[in-house]
């Protein structure tokens, strides 16, 4: 993970990806979108949909998760290395988050994150704020989700 | 569940209350979150925080748990009065998502939801679109969540 100071606008990283198997879209459904369209078969055939379907919460979930798994690995690179990384700080929020295609069981999307700005801060000197541009296409190469994020960041300076 | 037809600006439901135990926490993040300060106390004592707190995403999620509860009633309501009740549609997407407090191992988040607009639709000629800004706050009456969402809403003629 760069710090702060090496991150440069335009930097696409590759997150990872994930297959939303039926039964993934199911447990998360039934935890936290109980929708019919997302748990229920029969339901979901005769949706607007014409099948089951990822909730979009799901789906933005999976971001994080790989964003983590992401960050984790980064760092762990730049212990090897003999290095330190940089700590991703809390978010204070996204923007325009756009579900735009169903995610269907089987589909696998490829998560990448572009980094759009990036801002001092004066209230909390130790970090920056990166805004980063985040989206997922499925394996036909289709955009189906997007949105723009910003995060704090740690400085070198600060570490 | 009212139809699009008697939808109005100004319109606020209060869609429930959630609160956030240390295990439903540590639960969700660890399967979509893990970051230390989600999942790991001691971890979460030494960050910015000074202790846990819960994903943003699970924050966001539970909104949708508790909006999917919410349309049930209403919609269980209205066949008990012999009425037949409106579904929600899809969402394309939302807007400016603030996570502006943290949310700790006890604290209890009210949800509600406020109609900001409503507009026809050309290409679903049998759903309106409905705009909303939903919001959560806290037992000391903070604001800590707010996004501003927009779905597609089911009209009687339609029907």
């Amino acid at each position: 993970m760069k710090y702060f100071e090496d991150v440069a606008v335009g930097d696409v990283s590759e997150i990872g990806s994930f297959t939303f198997t039926q039964e993934a879209i199911k447990r998360f459904a039934t935890a936290y979108d109980p929708q019919p369209f997302h748990i229920d078969d029969e339901a979901a055939a005769r949706s607007l949909y014409g099948g089951l379907i990822a909730s979009g919460w799901h789906v933005a979930s999976i971001w994080m998760k790989l964003m983590v798994a992401h960050q984790k690995n980064e760092m762990a690179r730049a212990r090897h290395q003999g290095g330190v990384a940089a700590q991703l700080g809390p978010s204070p929020g996204f923007r325009d988050m756009v579900w735009a295609k169903p995610v269907r069981p089987g589909d696998t999307l490829h998560y990448r994150v572009e980094v759009t700005a990036r801002k001092e801060t004066a209230s909390r000197p130790q970090w920056g704020l990166v805004f980063m541009r985040s989206f997922a296409d499925n394996q036909d190469r289709e955009r189906v989700f997007q949105f723009d994020g910003v995060v704090f960041w740690e400085k070198r300076s600060g570490a």
